[in-house]
């Protein structure tokens, strides 16, 4: 699709913004922070550019998002920008009606497949709300308290609150900016980062109460059975924070989750520490993925892929540990 | 002690340091990552500029912060300065044998009782890290990468990785300076923000097994009984996170969490979500503290400790929520 997508400056995403007219906003499927923050943040820069804009986001808004929508407006929709939308396979329901005809797609995944006509893509930003603040401060737009939230929210989100490795110097620049500028950060890290559901304790709960340590400590597994899912209530979504506990163990060098999909089988989630590979790990068993954070499918029951998985850290342990 | 102790300016800071040698950097009782970070920096600062320093804490190191240690110098100590340490009880151990002797303070801590002969307080400093680096400054001294990773560690742990609302705009631009500068921002973030103890695992589970919910939600309360810490092989140090679980849960205004001190006492600590004030609940128990944290001591086993302060909850509730 390379001849069809022509990569443009922030400058001309500011002229094409100023030379169009009523927009849809699009956002990814599963809507996390940082793809509705940029959304939002952008259809309130066009409401302010005297333009018509709405958002339509795939699948419903989560609650906790709530503080970020604005009233729909009613107009004849011309103009299509897709946000943090790095491939249309991720516009899910909405792929059909919108894939073709995305004017612009504005990103940071490095992945991004170009199936936009026009697209801005800054790799080095740690979010898409990165890019939308660069594009106000090119518009010369007043950041209201309102829109500094929204980004905030984009840009504390897709850094894990700046801990992940994406966070840089101009990630922080932009936050203080932000905070100056009136982003209410009281609510969005209380929403964001220390707000869990019940199910989700409960989840927690489970977990810990079943976490398994092999090979003097230095592995932790977890097994997530359809019927925990059921017994908890539990969303889907809820599922990255409970993978993400068998590592964070003082010793453990692999942390594995084992997620049943089916009678018989398993999604393994393998996060590492240094210097164990998780991706190499993971392609013993078919699978794939980066060097910390890999994962597979395994066929058989919840001992048989315990046992094949153990297997596997088994061997890289002995080859890296 | 007012007519004894003399505030300085940053610039009187570095001017009394010029002058002087042989130092001794004192941290307060119980280290933290801000008291360690700013006083290793501050070690790490005196050494650059051709002086004798060694840093003296009144308890062992905890093993987590060991990255940030430097080798002791052998030397006759005449100058002694303390780093976050708000009053000369804090020094612990160490407060007989110098707290009449604390020639500068350099604190962050707007309840600073004053008891060194000069103070430097930047009480909208949201760590004494940030003291610090504004002296670095001040000096013209360079930030190598290890002096930017134990100011980063000061400023991430005192605001809860930019989460407290004590995280400023200045906070966010210390930071980016230091990460670019070269702070092991990876490691440090793995080792504050994302390893647990086995035991502080097992605590959680137990904290999040008996945590029972009152008024419709509106309330979680936790008791920890002395068997439960000796059965999990918990830390002191290791509470406050899980006195922090209750108030996390969706819906809830009051986190309450009992934790026994006795045969016949509990110490309470009892968090709130606005409207609802802490202080206000546990005035009704005799204690006090700030609007959304607070505490108080209650007398009688565990049942009658539970039962005193779910009634003071709900009488606030009453009145506020």
């Amino acid at each position: 699709m390379a001849e069809w997508c022509k990569d443009l400056s922030i400058a001309e995403v500011a002229d094409f913004l100023k030379a169009h007219d009523n927009y849809t906003v699009l956002t990814h499927a599963s809507p996390d922070g940082d793809t509705l923050g940029s959304g939002w943040a952008l259809v309130h820069l066009l409401r302010q550019m005297g333009k018509q804009a709405n958002l339509r986001c795939p699948d419903p808004l989560p609650r906790k998002f709530s503080y970020l929508t604005l009233p729909q407006q009613t107009f004849a929709e011309q103009t299509v920008v897709a946000v943090d939308v790095a491939d249309d396979k991720l516009l899910g329901g909405l792929k059909e009606e919108y894939a073709q005809r995305v004017e612009l797609c504005i990103d940071h995944h490095v992945s991004n497949v170009r199936y936009a006509k026009r697209l801005f893509l800054n790799a080095d930003a740690a979010a898409a709300c990165e890019c939308i603040y660069a594009l106000a401060q090119v518009l010369g737009a007043p950041i209201t308290p309102w829109l500094a939230s929204a980004l905030y929210t984009g840009i504390s989100t897709d850094t894990g609150c700046f801990r992940f490795s994406n966070t840089t110097a101009n990630t922080l620049r932009i936050a203080a900016d932000l905070l100056e500028q009136g982003a209410d950060t009281d609510n969005i890290n209380r929403v964001m980062f220390e707000t869990k559901s019940r199910a989700h304790l409960e989840m927690e709960r489970l977990a810990l109460e079943g976490m398994e340590f092999c090979f003097a400590g230095k592995c932790a597994i977890l097994v997530v059975t359809t019927e925990m899912l059921e017994q908890t209530g539990c969303e889907e979504s809820d599922m990255d924070g409970i993978s993400a506990i068998p590592r964070t163990v003082e010793g453990v060098l692999v942390g594995v989750t084992l997620r049943q999909k089916g009678p018989d089988v398993y999604k393994a989630s393998v996060r590492s520490h240094a210097p164990i590979d998780a991706q190499a790990i993971c392609k013993r068993l078919g699978g794939g993925g980066h060097i910390r954070a890999a994962g597979c499918q395994i066929k058989g029951d919840a001992a048989t892929a315990k046992a094949k998985m153990l297997e596997a850290v088994k061997k890289q342990l002995e080859e890296q540990a």
